[in-house]
C-alpha cells in the first residue's frame, strides 16, 4: 500500500514538472483506462504501475469477459444433464465440465487479484464470496463423488450457489446495483407489511367473533388459523366471490365485512404497498445514480491528470487535440475518424480545459448513428439506366405513403387468409403469392435505397422484415420439397413456417407512429428490464435447486399411453381426489430444472411491481420524443444523427432518467482530494496542480 | 354584458380616484367573495352588482350546499324503494320525494342564474346539463305515472341520469376534474389497448396456427374467438395455469408459448398501460393545477385592487390592517383573533402591498392548531391537592414511556383472550377487567392533560379511544342486562359488542411511530380518494340502473328454507348444471340495487390503478414528514402548530403535490389585464392603476 502511494505521488511530481519524465505508452494506457472505467462505470481500485495497467486493459478486453459469461452459461446450464436431469448424462461428465468452469472462474479471479492491489482485493466482498462458492461446489463436488461411488443417498447442495457467480463477478454490476436498492427498500416495505399483517390479522379476529353462518345455519369460518388464510388470498382476489358467498347468502350484511376488507387491504394497503416499494426503490437508486456520477466525475479528473500540459505560464491546464486523439483511440478503437472530429468540435477550441475534457465520457456513451449520403450502386454502374425517368418514377412510387398503405392492407389480407382453413388448395398457394410480394417489397426498396444505409445498425424493422420473409421462404420450399417427396411433413417444420407467417403481421405496428413510438420505448429500456430478468433467473435458480433436492419425484407425471392406475393420483397415494390431481396439475413438479421453472413461472403470475419503475420514466419523454433526431452536418456527404435519447449502456440510461432530480454539485467536478468520495469509489483523488 | 363592462369601469375609475366614492360594505363582500374564491378555487363568473354580490354569498353559504347535497342523496338513494325495490314503497310516495327533490334542484339552479349574468349561465354545460336532467327526469315521471295509470309495463330511464347531478352542480368541481384527466388521458391509453389487442389476436393466431394438442391427442385451441377470449382471460391470470395444463401436458414445448404471452401480454403491456395511465392522468390533473393557481392568484389580485389605498404618492399601493381586519373576519368569521393576528404578523409590516396581500388565500388554506397552554381545572380548583408529591409523581408515571408500553402488553392479552373461547366463564369475566383497565387509562391522562387539549380536534386517537371504550362499556352492560334479564341475547348487539372489542386493539397502531406515519398520510389523502369514491359510485350507479332495468328477475335467489326445485339452477332453466348455479352464486343479480352494487364489487376485484397517483405523490413525503410541526411562540401561554403538510382543501393539497413541477411564472402576479388567462377562468382582469 505504500509502494502505491509513493507511486501515486511520483506520478504527481512528473505531472507536475511537465512531460519531460512521462514514458508516453504507460501513461495513454491509464488515462483510456480512466475514460473507459468512466464510460463504462467500472469501480475498480487498480493498482497504477504499468504492469498492473497492461494486465487490467487484457482484463477488460471483451473476449475473456464473453468467455466468463459463456462458462456461468455453461455452469448453469448443467442442471439440465445433472439427476435430476432432462436430459441425462454421466455423473463423470457433469463432474468434469463444473470442474473446467471452476478453473475458469479461479483464472479470471487470479487476474483479478494481480490487477488491484492485495489489501484491497481481500477486503472486497465479492471475492470473498467467488472463493467461498469456488472452495464450497469443490468440497460439494469431492463429497459428492465420494459418497457415489460408495453408492450412498448425496446432495448437490452447492448448486444452490452457482447463481450468485452472476452477481459476483465484476461484471455483474446493473445485478448488484439492483439487489442492493431492493435490499434497502426492505425496511420500509417491512414495515408497511406488517401493518398489513396487522390489519389482516384484526379482520380474521373480527370474522371469527362476527360468527359468520351459511346459509343452512351451519357455522362458518370457525377456525382462525384458517380465516386468516383465507382472508390473506382473498388479498390477491384468487378466492374472490367463492369465500363470500356462504356468508353472503345468508345475510346481505355480512357482504359489508368483505366488501370492508376487500376495500382496505386489496385497494388501499396493497396501493400503498406499490407506493413505498416504488418511491423507496426509486430513491435508492437514485442516491446509487448520485455516486456513479461523482464516480465518473473523479475518474475523468484523474485521466485529465495524467494528460494536461501547461501551455502558458499561470493559464489553465489543457489536453491538446493530438493526446485527445490519441486517447479516443485507445478507448474506441471502432469509432470512425468523422465521429471522433465531431466529438472534438463539440468542445469547439485547438485545446481541451478540464471543464470540456470531463465531458468525454458522457460524449463517448451518445450513440451517433453516422449516416453517409451514399449515391446506390447501381447509379455507379449503370447512371444512365438509374437515372432514367421511368426508373425515378418508380423511385417516386416506393417512397410514396401509399406504398406503405397498399403494403399494410396486403398484410390484412394475409391475416384474413392465415386465419382460414388451409385444407383448401387455393389459400395454401395463395401463400406463394403473399411470399412473392413481400420479396417484391423488399427488392423494391433496395432498389431505391442504399443497401449499406438499408441494412445499417439501428434499422431495426428492415432487419426484423428481411430475416422473417427469407427464413419464410426457405422453410417453406422446404416443406414444399418435403410434401412432394412423400407424404412425411415434419410437424416442426410446420410449425415454423406458421410461426413466420403470423410474425410477418407484426409489420404493421412499424407503419402506426404511435405504436412505433410504443415498441421503441421498449426497446430502448430493454437493457434495464435485462437486468431484472437476470434478478428472476438468479432467484429461479436457488429455488430451482432447493426445490429439486426437497420434492423431486414427490409428484409424477404419466405419458398418455400409460395404464398405470396411479396416474390418477400423480403416483402419490396423499393426492387422491385432490383438485391437484382432477385438474391434471401432475405435470406441476420438481422432477427437472425445466418443469421446476414453468412451475416458478406459474407461481410468480399474481402480480407484478418492478418494471414499473423503468416504464414510467421512459414513459414520460415518450411524446417529446419523436423531434430530437438531431442532424449536425459537418462534411459535405455525411450526415450525423444523434439516437433519440438512446444510451449505450444502461448506466447512461439511468444517469439521464435521473438528471433533473441530481443536484448540479454532483456534477461539477470537485479537484480537492480531501472532497468526500462515494463509498464505491474510494481511490485517493489525484492532486492536479 | 355591456352593463357589467360599463359598471366595471365605473369601479376602476373609482378605486383610482381614492376612496371617496366606496360604498363601504359591498366593496368589502365583493373582496371577501374574490378571496373566499381563491380560497376554494371557486371559478364563477359573478354578477359584480351589489344585488348579485349579496346573492351569490347566500349562494355559497354552508347551508344550501349541505342541503344540496342531502337531496342529492336522497334522491340516489330512492333506488332503495323503487321497483325492484329492497323496501318496496308505493310509487306515488317515491315519486312525490322525487318530485321534491327536482324543485329544490330547480330552485337552487335559479339561484345559480341570478348570481351570473344571462349569457354566461346559457353558454355553461354544467347548467344545460342539469336543465336537460330536469326536464328528462319529469316527462319519464309523467310517462311512467301514465303508463302505470293504465297497468302497462313502464321503465323509469332517468334514473340512470341521477348521479350526474353529482358531477354537475357547482360544487362537485374535484369530481369534474377527475374525470376531465381521465377523459384527457382516454386517447394514449387508448393506443396502448390497441397495441395490446394487436398482441393478443397475433398469439391467437399463433395458438391456432400452432395446432395445439392434449395429452389424449385431442385438438385444443380450434376456434379463433374461443383462443382469443382464453387469452384475453390469461392477461388477467384468472384462468392460470388451467388454461396452459392441457398442452402443457401433451408437450413442454408448449408451456414456452404460454409463458411468452404471459411475459408480453401481463407483465409488460400491463405495465405499459399502468405507466400510460399514471403519466397522462399526472399529467393532465398538473395541468388543471397550474390554472387553478393562475385563477386564484387572479381573484386575490382582484381582491387588493376593491380594497387597494394610495398611501403616499407615487408608492405602491397598500391595504391597512384594520380593512385587511375586516375582510379575514368576512371570509373566515370562525378564526380566532390571535390566528388572524399570526397571519398578518406573516407580511411583518404595517400595511400589505400585493405581493403579501396574495398569500393570503394560501395562508388562509394552511391548517394552524392553536394551543393554548392552561392549567389543569384541578390545579384551579384544588391546588394544594393537585400540586403535591404523589399527583405529581402519579403525572409523571402516566407520561412515562413504561406506561404506554404497559397498556400496549395490555392490549396483547385482550387480544389473545378474545381469540380464547368465549364460552368459560373466566374469559367471559376477564372482559370487565379490560374495561375497567381501558377506563382507568382515559381518566388517568385525563387527570394529567388538560382535557380540552386532550380532546383538542385534532387528536384523532384520544377521541377513538374514548368512544371505543364508552360504546363497548354501554354496549357490554344492555348485552349483560339482557342476558341476565332472561335467556334470549341479540345478535345485534352482541356483534356489536364484539366488534367494538376487536377495534380497540387497533390502538396498537399509534403507539408504533413508523405505523402511525403511514397512518397519517392515509387519513391525510383522504379527501382525495373520496373524490374518486364519488367517481366511481357515479358509476356503479349508472351501471346499476342499467343491469337492473335489463336483467331484474333473471337470476332469483331462494331462500335455504325454500323447497322449490328452481332453487338449483337460481330460478332460470338455462342456467342448470352451469358452475354459476353449482357455486351457489344466485344471489349475485341485478334484482334489487344493493344486490347490484355487490355485484359491481365483486366485478371490480381485478385490477386497481387510480388510487396510487396520490399514495405515490403523498408517500414520497412520508419520511420528512415527522420534524415539520413547527411552532411559532406569539404570546405567552398561547402557541400555534400548524398542522403538518395537512391541508384543509384537496385543491391545496394537489397544489403541494406539484409545487416543484410548477413553473414560478405561474405563481407571480400578472396585472396585464392582455396577459392570457386560463380556459377556466375569463373574468376580465381588472386595471389596478
Amino acid at each position: 500500500f505504500l509502494g502505491t502511494n509513493s507511486l501515486l505521488a511520483a506520478c504527481c511530481v512528473c505531472f507536475s514538472v511537465g512531460s519531460q519524465c512521462r514514458e508516453e505508452g504507460g501513461d495513454f494506457d491509464l488515462a483510456s483506462i480512466y475514460v473507459s472505467d468512466a464510460q463504462y462505470n467500472r469501480n475498480i481500485y487498480f493498482d497504477t504501475s504499468p504492469q498492473a495497467v497492461r494486465l487490467y486493459l487484457r482484463y477488460n478486453h471483451w473476449l475473456p469477459q464473453v468467455l466468463l459469461y459463456v462458462f456461468i452459461l455453461v455452469d448453469l446450464s448443467l442442471a439440465l444433464f445433472e439427476e435430476p436431469a432432462v436430459f441425462a448424462l454421466p455423473t463423470w461428465a457433469t463432474m468434469l465440465v463444473e470442474l473446467l468452469c471452476l478453473i475458469v472462474f479461479t483464472i479470471r479471479l487470479i487476474h483479478y487479484a494481480k490487477v488491484i492491489p492485495r489489501d484491497k482485493f481481500w477486503k472486497d466482498p465479492k471475492n470473498i464470496c467467488i472463493i467461498v462458492i469456488l472452495g464450497l461446489t469443490m468440497v460439494d463436488m469431492i463429497i459428492y463423488g465420494a459418497l457415489k461411488a460408495s453408492n450412498c443417498r448425496a446432495v448437490r447442495w452447492s448448486r444452490v450457489l452457482r447463481p450468485l457467480l452472476l452477481v459476483n463477478v465484476t461484471e455483474g454490476r446493473q445485478l448488484r446495483r439492483a439487489f442492493r436498492s431492493i435490499r434497502n427498500a426492505l425496511p420500509q416495505i417491512f414495515y408497511v407489511f406488517l401493518l398489513f399483517m396487522f390489519s389482516l390479522l384484526i379482520f380474521s379476529l373480527m370474522a371469527l367473533k362476527l360468527g359468520l353462518k351459511t346459509i343452512d345455519g351451519a357455522p362458518y369460518f370457525t377456525n382462525y388459523l384458517e380465516i386468516v388464510f383465507d382472508l390473506y388470498v382473498l388479498v390477491t382476489t384468487a378466492n374472490s366471490p367463492d369465500v363470500m358467498m356462504p356468508a353472503y347468502n345468508a345475510s346481505t350484511g355480512f357482504a359489508i365485512f368483505f366488501i370492508l376488507y376487500i376495500l382496505i387491504n386489496t385497494y388501499i394497503f396493497m396501493s400503498v404497498f406499490l407506493a413505498v416499494v416504488y418511491n423507496n426503490y426509486k430513491k435508492y437508486l437514485k442516491e446509487e445514480v448520485r455516486q456513479l456520477v461523482r464516480a465518473k466525475r473523479h475518474k475523468m479528473v484523474r485521466a485529465f491528470a495524467v494528460l494536461q500540459e501547461q501551455r502558458e505560464e499561470g493559464g489553465e491546464p489543457v489536453v491538446s487535440q493530438a493526446n485527445w486523439n490519441q486517447l479516443v483511440r485507445l478507448v474506441q478503437p471502432d469509432l470512425s475518424n468523422a465521429h471522433r472530429e465531431l466529438l472534438w468540435s463539440v468542445s469547439d477550441d485547438t485545446n481541451q480545459g478540464k471543464v470540456a475534457f470531463v465531458q468525454l465520457a458522457d460524449l463517448l456513451n451518445i450513440e451517433v448513428i453516422t449516416l453517409k449520403s451514399r449515391p446506390h450502386p447501381l447509379q455507379g454502374v449503370c447512371p444512365a439506366f438509374y437515372l432514367s425517368a421511368p426508373s425515378r418514377l418508380l423511385c417516386q412510387l416506393v417512397q410514396h405513403r401509399a406504398f406503405v398503405i397498399v403494403y399494410d392492407l396486403i398484410i390484412l389480407v394475409n391475416a384474413v387468409f392465415i386465419g382460414l382453413d388451409e385444407e383448401n388448395p387455393l389459400i395454401s398457394n395463395s401463400e406463394w403469392v403473399f411470399l412473392a410480394l413481400y420479396l417484391l417489397e423488399i427488392l423494391l426498396k433496395l432498389y431505391v435505397f442504399e443497401p449499406r444505409a438499408f441494412f445499417s445498425r439501428h434499422s431495426f424493422w428492415n432487419w426484423f422484415d428481411t430475416i422473417i420473409v427469407v427464413a419464410a421462404l426457405i422453410a417453406t420450399i422446404i416443406n414444399s420439397a418435403m410434401k412432394s417427396s412423400g407424404d412425411y411433413t415434419s410437424r416442426q417444420i410446420l410449425d415454423i413456417v406458421f410461426i413466420l407467417r403470423v410474425l410477418r403481421l407484426i409489420r404493421v405496428v412499424d407503419s402506426i407512429k404511435r405504436f412505433r413510438t410504443i415498441i421503441n420505448t421498449l426497446i430502448r429500456i430493454g437493457p434495464a428490464i435485462l437486468t431484472f430478468g437476470q434478478l428472476i433467473i438468479v432467484v429461479y435458480y436457488i429455488f430451482a435447486m432447493v426445490g429439486m433436492e426437497i420434492f423431486k419425484g414427490k409428484v409424477k407425471f404419466y405419458e398418455a399411453d400409460s395404464s398405470d392406475p396411479a396416474k390418477a393420483y400423480c403416483g402419490n397415494p396423499s393426492l387422491k381426489g385432490t383438485p391437484f390431481a382432477q385438474l391434471n396439475y401432475c405435470k406441476n413438479n420438481f422432477n427437472d430444472v425445466v418443469s421446476s421453472f414453468v412451475l416458478l413461472v406459474e407461481l410468480t403470475v399474481v402480480n407484478q411491481e418492478k418494471l414499473e419503475d423503468n416504464l414510467v420514466n421512459a414513459m414520460e419523454t415518450i411524446d417529446s420524443d419523436q423531434g430530437t433526431g438531431q442532424s449536425a452536418n459537418s462534411k459535405p456527404g455525411l450526415m450525423f444523427k444523434i439516437a433519440s435519447k438512446r444510451y449505450r449502456t444502461v448506466d447512461a440510461l439511468l444517469q439521464r432518467m435521473f438528471e433533473a432530480d441530481l443536484d448540479p454539485e454532483d456534477f461539477a467536478e470537485t479537484d480537492d482530494p480531501a472532497a468526500p468520495t462515494s463509498g464505491n469509489f474510494s481511490n485517493p483523488a489525484f492532486s492536479s496542480a
